[in-house]
């Protein structure tokens, strides 16, 4: 299932060099390595000290977002980290040819004939990114697929936390994670993460919510989410899917709120200085109370998206440095 | 109320020089001042000049567009206008996660914490810029907030009247706007300016149309439409604003038409030159009957609509101008 | 109806040298002459070479995709080919003021109004591009209007023609056009590029679905798909389409497909060498059966729509140069 063995892909792979990281598409955190992780942040804070300043970079290279599935901050970040690389951008998705009966394969092969560099994906259903990877030329980027996966929330999160503990792992940090795990794809990624940099994982949510394969990331489950906050380092609460019909796992959202949402309470169980995180959008006083939210001292909630910018830039530089003063040749597939 | 005294913002406009505006949001008219209309009108004046000759002025600052409303004009407008000065722009709103339980603060608090410069915003409510303003970094600007105000549309105004007349005010002039003030954020925003350029400005709309406060303006109001046109300098249209309930104000469109609809023989009443504006869309045959339209040579429609591309890109200019030069840092707010 | 004469124009034809299409808006095939096919091509040709290269050309012109139906693969392919050549693009028309009533010209000229250098009008209506090409002074180009003509869909499409067989023109080979050509705007374009290049035509489709003035174009046709292959160069698929009601004309799709899908049997009818052929969207195992579809070694449609980027780029390079160093003048019309 590995996207970077198609034949096609194999030739430029040879090209690296000691600066690139191992992979061409990124469906997975699986497919990232420790190296890469200290490639990534080494680079996405060299772009975050560069703020907004244009980089002459990717040149006439584009990147198309392809989201069949909504997006305010994650497809803005993509867009404009890429614009400030000099990359053309257009976005494919909204009103697309889906709806006319065309497959996935066909729209996005359609966009890789338009020799793009990055096609970014967000889909409903899990699993599609990585089969599209295995059928283009242009590099995909996974950018939330249904349950599955959502690679780069987790890389901006695991900068998030490194930079707060100004260490280059989490050994000996206990990360809480409330909510909805079942049908979280930033769940899905951020716990594969976290195994990568050691960290203790616990997880607090309505029993109704944690899938059976929880066990398998070597997580501690807890079903009271004050348990699972005390004496840890950082509170990472994640959003009640409704539009993925997770209301109909808990009695009401008002009942989630009162048991699981963060409330001051309890983020004062956890260490002194722990800090609270959330991938967004919040759903204000059902999975964090507003007397926190954003803008709470705790809160690294901006933090984490600012980091977005950061660690999408990193990638498509990356991505882009790979294949830097090479034209790929346009294959019939 | 004044978003420009967070503290936030204090110490960038310390910096400012003597060809600055002395505002660094514009959510309403009352926030420009005489020698900012001045100023915006002297560089609006020679982007018009230049029309799309590329400046490389703004290059690597982004521009959001955050119309939680959907817009033609103004939206197509901002973004050129940005992009005809090397920024950056992308746009939230339409399938936002406002609709996810989003508040508008932490959407555009998020899209703040990409590290973009300008943000424009337009919201079906009230107050929503100004209440933005004071919680962002970046410059807010209002394009449109429910019945209130729509500021850059005055602004553009402003300077089609004052060109045609040759002048640097209106005094002695007067200018009918007829139709539905009361739905009107363009006219919140147009009788503010008129009365700083010493207008006499008078109104013409049907009874139910008028609100209370429209007297605090100093305006003549007139029930009948060809009293209110006769003699006068500048008449400007209103849209019956149908998507925010304007009809049930009226017994109908087909009424509203006859009693108030700017004909030919209607817009002989005023001055031999006077001029026709309407700040678009045009509803044919009811705001403006179609044998004038925006190709009459009494219409200034279309200039309004030139003017409204130098006028926003004067504003870009002016607040890039402030922030010249400086990195401006993230902070939690 | 030939939107070149408006007078507005009249002086910048006259300004045109020996390397100039002869339309400053394409409207119609039937503007396009022999030698501007040449010229098109020729430059289409070294665009392709390019690939992706930015080209710093129509830096400070801007591009307005007015698209009143959806797309996906022509808006993009526009959007990039325009970025690629430095040019900025905006859309309108997903949200536009036509809702809010107003009409298409004044929507377009108020787009003009901006001064932007070429408009991309898509719309479900036939002859609106034609219609607003002599009411603007940008340069309309038709992206497809109701069931008339997609020009750039039949220039590209001639291009891969061309290439393949690595000839000027298409004297003695047979192109077999399949499907639903009364609803095709494809096919309203397409025909008529054929017949410049002296191809012959054969046409098979459900009697329901084949329009009465069919004959005019002098083309031969075939109500069995078998007959209609047989000894074909080319077999050129279209689609059904479903959201122009076009299954109100055959029995269902299941029939249709079975009927005049194109099957490896089918396709094994015509020549040794012969190309399958599709405009895109495909409804697979509709009009083209899975089995071939976009990667099978006779099927060129990723070919097509890399050649649509590239004739894409060469119209709005040709547009551009025939207005290069000049300021169009903004003209009340």
């Amino acid at each position: 299932m590995d996207p970077e063995n198609s034949p096609k892909k194999q030739s430029l792979i040879e090209t690296r060099g000691c600066r690139d990281v191992s992979f061409l598409d990124l469906c997975s955190i699986d497919q990232v390595t420790k190296k890469d992780l200290v490639l990534i942040y080494d680079i996405a804070r060299k772009f975050r000290e560069y703020k907004t300043y244009k980089i002459n970079f990717n040149k006439g290279n584009s990147l198309v977002n392809a989201f069949f599935e909504s997006s305010t901050r994650t497809m803005a970040s993509f867009d404009l980290s890429a614009k400030q690389l000099s990359m053309d951008t257009t976005a494919v998705g909204s009103n697309c040819s889906i709806k006319k009966g065309e497959s996935y394969i066909d729209t996005i092969q359609t966009v890789d004939a338009m020799n793009v560099k990055v096609i970014i994906i967000r889909t409903k259903e899990s699993g599609v990114p990585e089969m599209l990877a295995r059928h283009t030329s242009a590099s995909i980027i996974n950018a939330g697929d249904g349950w599955h996966e959502h690679p780069t929330q987790a890389l901006l999160d695991g900068l998030t936390m490194l930079d707060y503990f100004n260490s280059t792992n989490l050994k000996g940090r206990t990360v809480t994670i409330v909510g909805d795990i079942m049908h979280s794809r930033v769940f899905g990624s951020l716990v594969r993460l976290l195994k990568k940099l050691d960290a203790t994982v616990r997880v607090a949510a309505p029993e109704t919510m944690i899938p059976k394969h929880a066990n398998k990331f070597g997580v501690n489950l807890y079903y009271n989410v004050e348990e699972a906050i005390r004496g840890a380092d950082i509170v990472y609460a994640l959003r009640v899917q409704k539009e993925r019909g997770a209301n109909g796992f808990i009695p009401s959202l008002r009942e989630y709120s009162k048991m699981f949402g963060i409330s001051r309470a309890r983020l004062d169980l956890a260490k002194k200085n722990a800090i609270l995180m959330h991938p967004g959008p919040i759903t204000r006083d059902i999975d964090v109370h507003s007397a926190l939210s954003v803008v709470d001292k705790q809160s690294h909630i901006l933090q984490q998206v600012e980091n977005g910018a950061s660690v999408r830039k990193a990638l498509l530089w990356l991505i882009g440095n790979r294949y830097d003063g090479k034209v790929k040749s346009y294959k019939k597939i």
